[in-house]
């Protein structure tokens, strides 16, 4: 069988390296027969050059450009979704219901159409007009991104279809995606409408490309070049670090999303009032599609009691008896093993679960751990390792002021999340928590799990490292998350006529949001 | 004489390290008399904690307690100046009229009042509601932040009382603030303001403090502490890409103002139309304080002819006979002979200048330097080494073409210039011009000198690496610097009465613009 060609500079072309590889059904341990390719630098370094090429023309086009592009491939991704759902199913053993079909392709074309929106709108361009001084502000694209898509979301964060994949496009800039290993056929699936689409709304060639796979010394190469913008990744802490080093020392920006294990603080008082529910919301929130989910509750504190013992022995028993899923691959089984081993050898008791097997393929029975809180406040670091998966650790704290060391021990997290009673009981010990748990987290929740991430303005995926890079932004959410593949473009007493049209003092389309002299409005610069 | 003592955590203690430093008066190039010490590690790890009890404190404290302590420190300062000043001339040299009396202290008090309205009003929050989904956003303070200013701004960048400080501070920040070694004097003086400031408006212990001189190793220690928010740093670009290493391994945000050349491009039709009054405007931007300014004019860039060398000889002659000013140190005099070797043996022809000299103390003659396009274009990268002080390249191209090369080299800068004909003749080459400089530019200017950064919300004082350190944020302007010393905090399902008064449904002052469901308002959500 031939190798899959690489689409650089629009066109698919055979890749000029001599190596390939193949994907994995996880649910049955076999190759899957399609060859792709591993890039050589050459071929790489020719993205690139087209990935600029591209934009210099398409630097100074409005964002309507983008924006039509972006949905006519949400259409013809749409067009495809059944070869889409089936590829990926056979990649990665999610399941197609409702998981592949019913929830992330829709979320995946949904998130590519609210950018579109967002781009043809253009609030994301945060335009500042001081009118007496006659500075402008505004942003603007940025260059080249690269974006690498993790292995856990094969379509909603693919690199050539996922939120940063959209969120940099919206922003003006070209894309070049390197595909996950573990899912190489959606990535070319994609790849293809993608090209067509950008065929059709007349985008310049290398506006769109895909690369499978490359060395690692090249992957730092690639994110640190000069003629590159910017990257996201999602992945794995350890690759995101050596890209991260990388993109730093050469000033260029990268936005990564690199692990995070969710604390749930479930105060007594929830326990007590709301323990059974409790323990179902928990239970389906941590072993959804097998725990692979980036916000997956994987550390829960609570107090010490016979109250929490019964809900622990709950969730062990449901765990026990749930079906175990499938994991994406075996890489991820092997971090998941190495995982609970280093959290057992750190102090963590098995409560249920604790080995491989238990379903089909690749999998890992359903695990609950626990540990005293005192035992965790000798080694806070090694029992905050991420055993991505369908795995768990409570920590149980003998006291209030326990709990609130713990928590003060806490790496950065996507999310923290606080249960407490409704009727009042726990408000003196959230009124503690809360502040401590805000410090170290994107986003914070009351009363739900943090499985389930909403396209939403107010969303924050992200939070302080290392699940990101950099706190103060999003990697999902219309239009806050195009705001990394931005830069500041700030014009003193440029000519009114050479402005961009969003900080001229008429406002381009009457609904434009721009802030003028310190106030927000739709209307023009009054003169 | 004894060395004087630190700020840490609310006294002034005498310092635990055995080191101590003098400053030297520019001018007379004598050692001044008084003693600051050198911070070792254990001084620097009191402030770190110091700080992080503070934060503690006031991480849930509303604007209006940082807008008090700002705005009773800016009045303690003006009711100071005349002592500031008298110390800040004595270790800079800097003129005390108008540069320090008249410029640069009231720029430093209005920049801390800024702080102070815009902590106060909040816009800098970014409130994002999303009422349909019970998401909400704003921006909070992250942590301690270490400030380095730089040797060129005693005042207006200070570490202590400068743009970093105002907007770490208003975005809710304990400061430790690193003193530039050549004004500790001036330094000291803000540092007893900022402490009593801080006393008579209850701030906590800690959350400003002073250490005038680290060794390198403890600086990067410093910026990577686990608590620690983030960093601000002003200076030279080595010491500035080690501490950004350190930062950037530990996930630390930090921000950085490194060099830059400022590229200005001199079209033909203006040489044509305004010559002279252009060699007028350049000379004035260039020696003004000896040429001391991130944004000082140090790349030209015109097409070669008569005209040209007509204007090029004018500016010579006024090189040669305007005073030469005195420099801030041996440190930058050193720096300047440095870079105008390198520019010279790259091939760069004196025009004027070139030997150290011409003036008071440390000094270095009014610089003027040529080189072809052609030879440019074979070294950019030497042909950008920062001059810094009383110099600048100038670039003569043969054609359009050739200068469009060389503007496709060029670094990051925080300006880019361009001056073009009032009768459109210059227009056509403008439009070619434009595109390529905004891509490598943080500001953009049209017909007038790069040096004068107003205190605009528009400003962009930043720009792509190695100017700074992120394209997306800058250093200067209020409120858009403060974001910068801030983490995006998401609210989901947070319960109604434990959200921050900036996201209840009721807007907290009726003036707060807040983004509600995609419209921006100073309503209340509408329930």
């Amino acid at each position: 069988m031939s190798v899959h060609p690489v689409l650089i500079d629009g066109a698919w072309r055979p890749s000029t390296g001599s190596r390939s590889f193949q994907a994995v059904n996880p649910a049955t341990k076999g190759l899957l027969p399609d060859l792709f390719p591993v890039s050589p630098w050459d071929e790489i370094e020719q993205a690139i050059h087209a990935a600029h090429r591209a934009f210099q023309q398409t630097a100074t086009w409005p964002g309507d450009r983008f924006a039509t592009f972006l949905e006519r491939y949400a259409d013809r991704i749409d067009a495809k979704a059944g070869e889409l759902v089936a590829v990926a199913n056979a990649e990665t053993a999610l399941p197609v219901e409702p998981r592949l079909a019913k929830a992330e392709l829709p979320r995946t074309t949904n998130q590519l159409r609210q950018a579109a929106a967002a781009a043809r709108e253009g609030s994301w361009l945060r335009p500042i007009i001081d009118s007496k001084a006659n500075i402008r502000s505004i942003f603007g694209s940025l260059g080249p991104v690269v974006v690498f898509g993790p292995n856990n979301f094969p379509f909603a964060f693919n690199g050539i279809s996922g939120g940063d994949f959209a969120a940099a496009v919206a922003a003006g800039n070209p894309v070049i995606a390197k595909g996950h290993s573990s899912h190489p056929g959606t990535t070319r699936l994609f790849a293809i409408e993608a090209h067509e689409a950008a065929r059709e709304t007349d985008m310049p060639t290398g506006f769109v490309q895909l690369i499978y796979r490359t060395d690692h010394a090249d992957g730092e190469k690639l994110v640190s070049h000069p003629l590159m913008g910017a990257t996201g990744y999602t992945g794995a802490r350890a690759t995101g670090m050596v890209l991260k080093a990388a993109a730093d020392r050469a000033g260029k920006p990268i936005y990564l999303e690199l692990s995070s294990i969710n604390p749930v603080v479930v105060l007594p008082g929830a326990i007590t009032e709301r323990g059974p529910a409790f323990a179902d919301e928990f239970t389906g929130s941590c072993l959804m599609g097998a725990g692979q989910f980036c916000t997956n509750p994987g550390l829960v504190l609570a107090l010490a009691g016979p109250e929490t013992d019964a809900v622990l022995e709950t969730i062990g028993q449901k765990f026990a008896t749930a079906p175990v899923g499938t994991l994406l691959g075996e890489g991820v089984l092997k971090h998941l093993e190495a995982g609970i081993v280093k959290l057992r050898s750190a102090g963590a008791e098995v409560v249920a679960g604790g080995a491989a097997g238990g379903g089909a393929g690749f999998c890992y029975r359903n695990t609950l751990l626990k540990v005293s809180a005192s035992r965790f406040l000798k080694n806070p670091a090694d029992l905050q390792t991420e055993a991505f998966g369908n795995s768990s650790l409570w920590v149980l704290a003998q006291s209030s002021e326990e709990l609130l060391q713990v928590l003060e021990t806490l790496e950065g997290n996507l999310t923290g999340t606080i249960y407490s009673a409704n009727d009042g009981r726990d408000d003196r010990l959230y009124d503690q928590v809360a502040p401590v748990l805000r410090r170290y987290v994107g986003r914070l929740l009351n009363d739900k799990m943090p499985t389930g991430v909403a396209v939403s303005p107010a969303m924050n995926h992200g939070g302080p490292f290392p699940a990101t890079g950099h706190p103060g932004f999003t990697a999902v959410g219309m239009p806050t998350s195009i705001q990394r593949f931005a830069m500041l473009h700030s014009y003193d007493a440029v000519r009114p006529h050479r402005l961009p049209a969003a900080l001229q003092n008429k406002n381009p389309t009457g609904k434009l949001w721009r802030l003028i002299d310190g106030a927000w409005t739709t209307g023009d610069v009054s003169t």
